[in-house]
């Protein structure tokens, strides 16, 4: 997607270690047009999977999740990442490793909002290693629900997540995929 | 607002000690079309404040302020409670009380994206004691910016927050207001 990546190629700041400084435009600050449009593309892309619910995971997924499920018009579910008193005592729960954070972090959801049958369309903001995103599909999963689509704003194919999640039969999309960050570079797939 | 008191009164649950869980629709799993029709009317509110950024505080702030944000066509800043690799060492921070959580946490912004002479309007889901929304308020000052405006999904107004806020010479809307929540109930403010 041209927005998206003209924005990164603009403001994304290579950290080194793989990390891409996007906190300009998608988390910490956020650009909620450009969020839109990128909703707007993700809902094209799944139109057809007949998605009954988005799932994404607390902090950074919550806006392009929030944008995809406006234009599916659908429910949005955010994995919590500590539980609230709010949730029953029974939850569905893994845990994922976090890049950013360099540690484990959980991924809770309340069986109130996942449940059997359900369709679901998973949409983050990165897909590196594709562990968060595993992390939600165990979740789903767990919950008896059918992971229909995946989707991610901006993928870093060195890191493998996209074969291992299509691998498990998965669709994945990304809006814009970097296939190297090394020597403080930004290489693009295509 | 009609359509967000008529859900709170359909799907709110009182769940006592002035807790009202709201996570089917507002945090945990969000309704994308019910924050958008609050988003607009947040944007019509403030819509002559001049307002130059929306600030908030992760997590449950983010869908509400990302809503308004993109009606009002500003930039959104959600205030972390913890600080990634990817923020500069120097930030701006503060503690506040949270209600949900009983005990205090952190919420830094950083410098890139909170400046001298912004117009800041703070949106967020609930205003109760004010505590969380008074951080924001001492974030934005410290960054030098001007706080034009807070708006909340819902008041809690005998929490106090509103007097508490109005008092520092601050505009506060609320789209829903609850005047009691005692003995199991939901009296609303008018």
């Amino acid at each position: 997607m041209n927005a998206l990546k003209e924005r990164i190629q603009r403001d994304g700041k290579n950290l080194g270690n793989g990390i891409l400084k996007v906190d300009s435009f998608i988390n910490h600050q956020v650009d909620p047009e450009l969020m839109d449009a990128c909703g707007r593309e993700f809902a094209r892309l799944f139109a057809n999977l007949g998605a009954t619910r988005v799932l994404t995971a607390e902090i950074s997924g919550i806006a392009p999740a929030l944008a995809t499920a406006l234009h599916l018009k659908l429910p949005v579910v955010y994995a919590r990442k500590t539980k609230p008193i709010t949730m029953p005592d029974q939850v569905y729960l893994t845990v994922a490793p976090s890049h950013t954070k360099g540690r484990m972090v959980e991924l809770i959801v309340s069986p109130e909002y996942l449940a059997k049958g359900e369709r679901v369309l998973i949409i983050d903001d990165f897909l590196a290693s594709g562990a968060t995103i595993l992390g939600l599909v165990r979740l789903a999963r767990a919950a008896g629900a059918e992971v229909v689509g995946i989707g991610a704003l901006i993928e870093k194919s060195f890191e493998g997540g996209r074969s291992m999640l299509q691998g498990m039969g998965l669709p994945v999309e990304s809006l814009v995929c970097l296939s190297s960050m090394e020597d403080g570079q930004m290489l693009f797939c295509d």
